[in-house]
């Protein structure tokens, strides 16, 4: 049976694979499962119908059989554990993989999504906020290196930071650590973050077409 | 051999075990494992040794033999993995588990740890983090009802929460949520919560008198 993940209807980002759909479809599409794909409109995310899938009433889910799961971070950690491709064969690299996902969603994504443009407070607290973020892109940057991955190989925390750097493309911030600038794109030069990003932007051009 | 955890030398808390090292000795305490704990300061965190274990210059982090590990989600997903009591037997109920660590860590606490007291324009944006806070919590207090934990048994994902909701005790926010607020206190009388609990505390109790 194939999984089935909800996206946004209308993502609002205009297309540009930051919604949280964008993980779980690059790991789909790292190991090669197909997947089926439900719209949901902004409107119908916060349903009950929605709702008893996901409790805080955002995308994305996935449905696989009797399963039900929701939060990228647990999606992505469900795909790599059921299919080659996403996690080293060896315990100790593996744990450190997990590490590397929580890394990005817990240590490095916080600082990112507290750029708030529209609050009327925000240039006042630019600096705070920007500081945040250069001291966990300095210690990342710092930890990378020259290497290509954060451990070795590729693995699902490559494809988690990769996607919460991706968030601050065009911020001039994450410009300042080239090793950093290049990781990202090392990351979405993969075939499978290719295909991943086409798909998404082909939802939201049919959409917006209508 | 036992693992050994790093912790702070002189938790800024003051002693309420709202450190990051605290889910990790909860969860150690839930299985029955023994660990060592060695204290850091918070200078020696930011130098190149604690940088080699944790490369954002933080605690906790783990040691076991060959392994070693930070970021308290994966720590806390690396026991829960490896000995009985904290996920269920059941697969897809062990991948719920492990969706609620990534909802207390990714979904709840960003907005809980984005009160910031000591931020001059804080009164003006404090509105807006509340109602974050609020939303979050609405939700998830919705999702629990009247049951005892989030998904059937006691699992890493409550473990997880509670700590996560620890955090607004005392702001007047959780308590407008009673099913939350007794979550928590249900969380705070497990035995092994209380042991965690004790050997934080003890640790700045006795540095604090020296």
């Amino acid at each position: 049976m194939l999984p089935t993940i909800t996206v946004f209807e209308r993502s609002p980002d205009g297309g540009k694979g930051l919604a949280r759909d964008m993980p779980v479809r690059w790991a789909l599409e790292e190991v090669g499962q197909s997947y089926g794909v439900r719209l949901v409109s902004s409107r119908a995310m916060k349903e009950p119908a929605h709702r008893a899938l996901q409790p805080f009433g955002q995308i994305p889910t996935y449905e696989e059989g009797d399963l039900a799961l929701f939060e990228s971070g647990a999606i992505v950690f469900h795909i790599a554990e059921h299919h080659a491709g996403l996690l080293p064969g060896d315990a100790n690299a593996r744990a450190r993989a997990f590490t590397w996902v929580f890394a990005a969603l817990s240590t490095v994504e916080p600082p990112i999504v507290n750029r708030g443009f529209d609050e009327p407070w925000y240039e006042q607290r630019r600096p705070v906020v920007e500081e945040g973020i250069r001291n966990r892109l300095g210690d990342l940057s710092s930890r990378l290196g020259d290497a290509g991955w954060l451990d070795g190989a590729f693995s699902a925390g490559d494809l988690m930071m990769v996607s919460v750097l991706r968030r601050l493309k065009g911020s001039g911030i994450l410009e300042e650590y080239p090793n950093l600038s290049a990781y990202v794109s090392r990351g979405e030069a993969r075939p499978a973050f290719q295909r991943a990003f086409a798909a998404q932007l082909a939802v939201f051009t049919s959409v917006s077409a209508d």
